[in-house]
C-alpha cells in the first residue's frame, strides 16, 4: 500500500471559479488549512484582490487541480459546473438552489463527478473584500448529491466543507431547494411586501416604528439583484409555498372583514406554532428562555460595563438585542437568558446599580 | 393669584383601571414620580400584586381620582372609559387602537375629559409581575384626542406621557390607528403568516434555518388572544393595507410562474425602499451603519471581554446580534456601528485578538 492520498482525501489543488464573497472566503479557508488554491474569475481585478488577500494565486494554463468550487451568480452556474467538468477535476458549485443547476447538466461527461453544495453562510456586503476564512464556522453546509454522484466525490466535497469550518448536512437536491424556500427565500419575500406598504408613508407615522416592524422588514434590505436571481432560480418551490400564503391571506382579510375572530385566531396561533418549530441555538431542542431587560445609557464604555457585570454572574447570554427608541437616548437591552439563570442574573445586576425588568 | 394646582397639572391621585402590565407599569412610574395612585381590576388578586409592587393602593368609595387610566383590554374599554368620565375625572386609555373607543363613547356626558393614548411600549411577558416604571423611558407615547376634547383635559395626559418617561406625539385617532396599522399589526400578520408555513415541516428542512427567517418571525410569538382583540379593534386599517399586500402577492406569484424577473426585481426594489424609510434610533436621520462580525467562543465571559474591549476602543455600539449557528459552539456576533468608526473598531479588536470581518 502506498501513502498516495485516495480520491476522497482533499489535498488540492482547489480551483475557485468567481472570487466574489463566498468563492473567495473559500479560497482563504483551503488557504489557511494549508491547500494550494487557483483563482479564476470573468473579472481579472477581482482575482487580483482575492489573490492580494491571500486566498490563492491566479489560476495558470497547466494547473491541474483536483476539485474545482464554482461560485458564480445562479444565472451561469450550469455554462461553468459544465467546462469544469471537462477539465477532469471533481466539481462542486455553492449556488443557493440545487436542482436547477443539476438538471441543467445532466447529460455532460463525468456527471458523477459534480456534487452540488449550499454553505449557509453570507454577509449583507458582497465582492473579495468582504471575504473572511471565518465565514463557514459553525454553519450548515448542505451536500446534495444527484442520484448518480460518485461516492468519492461527495466525501471531497463533504471536506471541503469541514475544512471550511462548516457542518456538512446531506439532502437530496429537490429536498434542499423546498428547505430554502421554506426557510429563505419565502420569509425574504414576505419581508419584502411588509416592507413594500413602508415606501412613501407618512413621516409621522413611520416615527412610531418599533423593534418588531424592524425585525420584520430586516432581511429585505439584502441585494435585490442577487435575490431576484436565486428566487428566480427555485420559483417552483417558492411559487408553491406562496401559494399558500395567499390561501391564508385571503382568509385573513376575509376574516377581518366579516367580523370572524376564530378565523383570525387561528392564524395568529399557526404563527406562534410556527415560531416555535425553529430549532434552538446550535440546533438543539428549542430552551425554555426568558428576556431580562435592562437600561443602558446610550454612550461607549456602557455596554462593556453591563457585559462585563453580567460575565461576573457567570450566566451565559444566548442573545442580546438593543432596543432603538425614537425618543430620547436611553437604550433598552434584552438579554436572553435561559429560564433557570435569568433570576440570578437579575439580581446581580440590580446589586451592581443596574434598573432591569423582565 | 393662589398657588393651588392648575387644571392642566398632574397632581394626582391617579387612578389605574386593569393593573397588567402596562397599568401596573404607569403605577410604578407615577409613584416614583411622588403621585398618589389608586388601582383597581376586577382580578382583585392582580391589584395585590400591583398594590405589593409598589405600584399605588387599591381604590376605595369615596376616592376622587384626578386623572383615570383605563388599562384593560381592548374588547373592555368602551365600557370601562364610559364608567370612568361619570365619576368626574380626566379620563385616559391606552388602548392600541384609538377611533373605536372615541365612537363608542362619543354620546357620553363629559366625553370632553376624555383623551385617548397610546405608549409605544410593551414586552412578550403580561401581568403586574412583569411591570416596571422604566418601561415607557425614551419611547413614543401617542395622545389622540377627538376634536371636541378640552385643552386642558390633552395636557393633564401628555404630563403622564412625560411623568411616565415617554415622549407625547399628538396625532388623530384615525391617524394613529393608519399608523399602528402599518408599522405594527400588518407586520404582526405577515410574520404570522411567514411562521405559518413552518408548523409542521420537516426538521431536517428547519436545520437549515439562519437569524433572516427568526427574524422576520419573532414578533408573530406574542400572545394571540390579545393581538386578536387589538387587530380586530383595528380591522379596517388593518384590511385595507393587507388587501393591497394581497395584490403585490398576486403580482408575484404570477411574475415567478411566468419568469418575469421585472415583477419580482419591482417587489425587491420596493421592499429595499421601504427598510430605508424606517427611521434611524432616536428619530435621527438613518446613518450610514457598518455591520462588523467578531467570532465568539460560546461561553461565560466571553461577551464580556469582547464588550470590554470594544468600550476600549471609544466606539458607541448601536446594535447586536448573536447568530444562532445550528453548527457548532461558536458564536458570531454582529456590531452594528457607523460607519466612520468601523474600521476603527475592527483594527482595535483584531490587535487585541479577535478574528473579526465585515
Amino acid at each position: 500500500m502506498s501513502d498516495a492520498p485516495i480520491a476522497s482525501r482533499l489535498v488540492g489543488p482547489v480551483e475557485i471559479v468567481g472570487t466574489g464573497l463566498i468563492g473567495t472566503s473559500i479560497g482563504l479557508a483551503c488557504v489557511n488549512a494549508g491547500l494550494e488554491v487557483l483563482l479564476s474569475d470573468v473579472d481579472p481585478h477581482h482575482v487580483r484582490t482575492a489573490s492580494g488577500l491571500g486566498a490563492g494565486r491566479r489560476r495558470r494554463a497547466g494547473d491541474r487541480p483536483q476539485l474545482v468550487v464554482v461560485s458564480v451568480p445562479p444565472d451561469h452556474l450550469a455554462e461553468e459546473i459544465r467546462q469544469a467538468l471537462e477539465g477532469g477535476a471533481v466539481v462542486t458549485d455553492v449556488g443557493s438552489v440545487k436542482s436547477g443547476p443539476l438538471a441543467a447538466v445532466a447529460d455532460a461527461d463525468r456527471v458523477d463527478q459534480y456534487v452540488g453544495s449550499h454553505p449557509m453562510a453570507g454577509s449583507e456586503r458582497s465582492g473579495p473584500l468582504a471575504a473572511t476564512g471565518a465565514l463557514f464556522d459553525g454553519r450548515p453546509w448542505a451536500i446534495t448529491p444527484g442520484e448518480g454522484a460518485s461516492a468519492e466525490a461527495v466525501e471531497l466535497v463533504e471536506e471541503l466543507a469541514r475544512v471550511c469550518g462548516g457542518e456538512p448536512v446531506r439532502l437530496t437536491p429537490e429536498d434542499h431547494d423546498r428547505a430554502v424556500a421554506l426557510i429563505s427565500h419565502v420569509p425574504h419575500l414576505m419581508a419584502a411586501l411588509a416592507a413594500s406598504s413602508l415606501h412613501g408613508a407618512p413621516q409621522q407615522h413611520l416615527a412610531l416604528s418599533g423593534q418588531g416592524v424592524r425585525d420584520v422588514t430586516r432581511v429585505a434590505a439584502g441585494n435585490p439583484g442577487l435575490y431576484g436571481q436565486i428566487v428566480s432560480a427555485n420559483s417552483a418551490a417558492v411559487g408553491e409555498l406562496l401559494t399558500g400564503m395567499r390561501d391564508r391571506l385571503d382568509g385573513l382579510i376575509e376574516a377581518l372583514a366579516s367580523g370572524d375572530r376564530t378565523g383570525l385566531n387561528d392564524l395568529l396561533l399557526l404563527g406562534v406554532a410556527g415560531t416555535q418549530a425553529i430549532p434552538g441555538k446550535h440546533g438543539g431542542p428549542p430552551r425554555s428562555m426568558a428576556t431580562l431587560f435592562v437600561a443602558v445609557p446610550d454612550s461607549p464604555g456602557e455596554l462593556a460595563r453591563l457585559f462585563a457585570d453580567a460575565g461576573a454572574s457567570d450566566v451565559n447570554i444566548e442573545d442580546v438585542r438593543i432596543d432603538h427608541d425614537p425618543g430620547r437616548p436611553v437604550g433598552l437591552v434584552e438579554l436572553l437568558v435561559t429560564e433557570e439563570s435569568a433570576d440570578r442574573l437579575s439580581q446581580a445586576l440590580e446589586y451592581l446599580g443596574w434598573v432591569t425588568h423582565r
